[in-house]
């Protein structure tokens, strides 16, 4: 178990200066997102694509302005020789979430860890970022089915055998030539490339790269929609596909690599008893507070009267919450506004003293 | 008569993002302020002194901010082949506001410029920077009384004449500086410092060089508090003073130049009929448009529940304003909110497409 005084749900462009916002007003955040990388959206949709409304950032890309962020966040997201921070925590998704008789709130992610916060603040965009999957009954418990590429270092489980990649876009594509381009260890024996059609939607030079391993018969293409999965126990066996022409297909399969990119989905969050206004958290715009004391809404997840959908709106949510927060926690303290410009205390904190 | 979508009073951070919003939604802006360049406080109070908290800038001066906003409205903001931008009214204070039978608001300066607008945008920050005067009567009535320097290339009143320079401050100081080591044809025959005591509150460099000023008898110190000015006519004859033994001292000058800082005054906003609530402009915080209909406040001169004058919330504020502005001019137009990262239209607007 976590004690900390803050968690921030969502490790996006929001999420990243909430941390720095609560860091400024001495409150300590752990900062969760379910992607292997901080940067959110940014990172995840757009990394290499101009940004041009950030307020005092002429252009930047997607990346760019994470490692902004990131940057500013650094003095309350220490790291260690490793370059690792123990408050950041990729790869998580926050399941539960529950207030206690104390007050606080008990956080659990999928992975088991847990946390207990005094302020809970969902930065989660338009919701945690799952691979897109495809919608066939059983495939859920199949042991042989595959949403993510093996981390480096780790065994390739289609290594020698015939591995059917799902999708059409960049990430089928980029999938398909990195295998065919694999260690002869790693390689699969056979790829077969499965999308609806024989059109892809992918940047011309890997469109061409893909196409032409389909010339030189490295990867197979087969086209279709898939209707059914064969399999036996809890091994997929073939994908049974519906032909342009009305035809029955069914492929064979050793593995099924489904890379159809990322998708938001709320997710547990509609579980917790946040008030939700068509799939956003309603909350009030001077203290950006759900309906959960204690519990805040900040950036594209939430809802408030004239709400855009904008990074900058988020930054200044964050910033009104992280005050709303502390003053709740500290009533007794004044709440004189400081200055970054001229606050010896905030520069402390900054470690710019 | 300037006819134009948008006006925006201040050329501070905020009213350079309002112009970068508003040209994003295709409206026209004029921006105005009393001050000599753009920036508002940022470049008048704290051009050299560093800001951690704007969102995505880990570190940045005043006079940087204020750079990167301008660049940010540059596409909104166009210049001639002298770098003169038609649409930047510098040196100019908006004294009046009125609203036209048709709902236009009808703007004109101190300068008796004039402009008609359909939107109007308070971005005043703490009111307009205004020279910090000496209380005095008849004062103002004299045409030896100055508060500012003459631009480069115009004469020096106070040519081989005694001038009395009053404050204790940076811009005092290094205005004895200046005055002394001006051109043989510009330069006072005398200059006396007056202030109240013999303690500076200026940086080191410049106390030293005026103590050495006054060590060699180039420069007169004379401390006292003013308590009256006598005059002939229109012309000030001489500053009375009380000594700090409680001595009357009668200081005799040709002309007298107040160099003591710049003051931010609410001034003529005052008068224009916007609910005020402790000097600041009450707003919606959905629209951030006061009680005149089609007159918004944003940046530090506005209050709503929740408020904190930062910079990041003035940008939130302006957005959200440009929005509300948009929506109320084009009631039949649909409100699909674009991005820049992805609309072609904002990129065309940008000069990115």
């Amino acid at each position: 178990m976590i004690e900390t005084d803050a968690v921030v749900i969502g490790a996006g462009p929001v999420g990243l200066f909430q941390v720095f916002q609560l860091g400024l007003l001495g409150m300590r955040a752990e900062l969760i997102d379910v992607l292997p990388e901080a940067g959110g959206q940014c990172v995840a949709l757009y990394p290499d694509k101009p940004i041009y409304d950030v307020p005092g950032i002429p252009a930047c890309t997607g990346r760019e302005l994470a490692h902004l962020l990131l940057t500013q966040a650094a003095p309350f997201l220490p790291r260690d020789a490793h370059g690792h921070s123990a408050q950041l925590h990729l790869g998580h998704q926050v399941a539960q979430l529950a207030r206690d008789a104390t007050g606080r709130y008990s956080l659990t992610t999928d992975q088991g860890r847990r946390f207990s916060a005094r302020a809970v603040f969902v930065a989660a965009g338009a919701g945690a970022f799952v691979p897109r999957s495809v919608n066939l009954p059983g495939l859920a418990g199949c042991v042989n089915v595959h949403h993510h590429l093996p981390d480096a270092g780790q065994p390739a489980p289609w290594a020698g055998a015939h591995v059917v990649v799902c999708g059409g876009g960049d990430e089928a594509l980029s999938t398909v030539v990195a295998l065919s381009a694999d260690t002869p260890d790693r390689r699969p024996a056979h790829i077969t490339l499965q999308h609806r059609r024989d059109v892809f939607q992918a940047e011309p030079e890997l469109d061409a790269a893909v196409r032409l391993l389909i010339r030189d018969g490295a990867v197979s293409l087969q086209t279709g929609l898939p209707e059914a999965l064969d399999a036996e126990g809890t091994r997929a066996t073939a994908l049974r596909l519906l032909g342009g022409d009305g035809q029955a297909i069914s492929l064979s399969l050793d593995h099924l690599l489904i890379r159809q990119g990322l998708s938001p989905r709320l997710g547990p969050l509609t579980d917790w008893g946040l008030t939700l206004e068509r799939k956003q958290v309603s909350v009030s715009p001077a203290t950006f507070e759900s309906n959960l004391p204690g519990v805040y809404a900040v950036g594209d997840i939430n809802t408030y009267p004239g709400k855009k959908r904008l990074l900058l709106c988020g930054f200044h949510e964050a910033t009104l919450a992280a005050h709303a927060a502390s003053a709740a926690l500290h009533p007794e303290a004044p709440q004189h506004l400081l200055y970054t410009t001229t606050s010896p205390l905030l520069k402390q904190r900054l470690g710019r003293a």
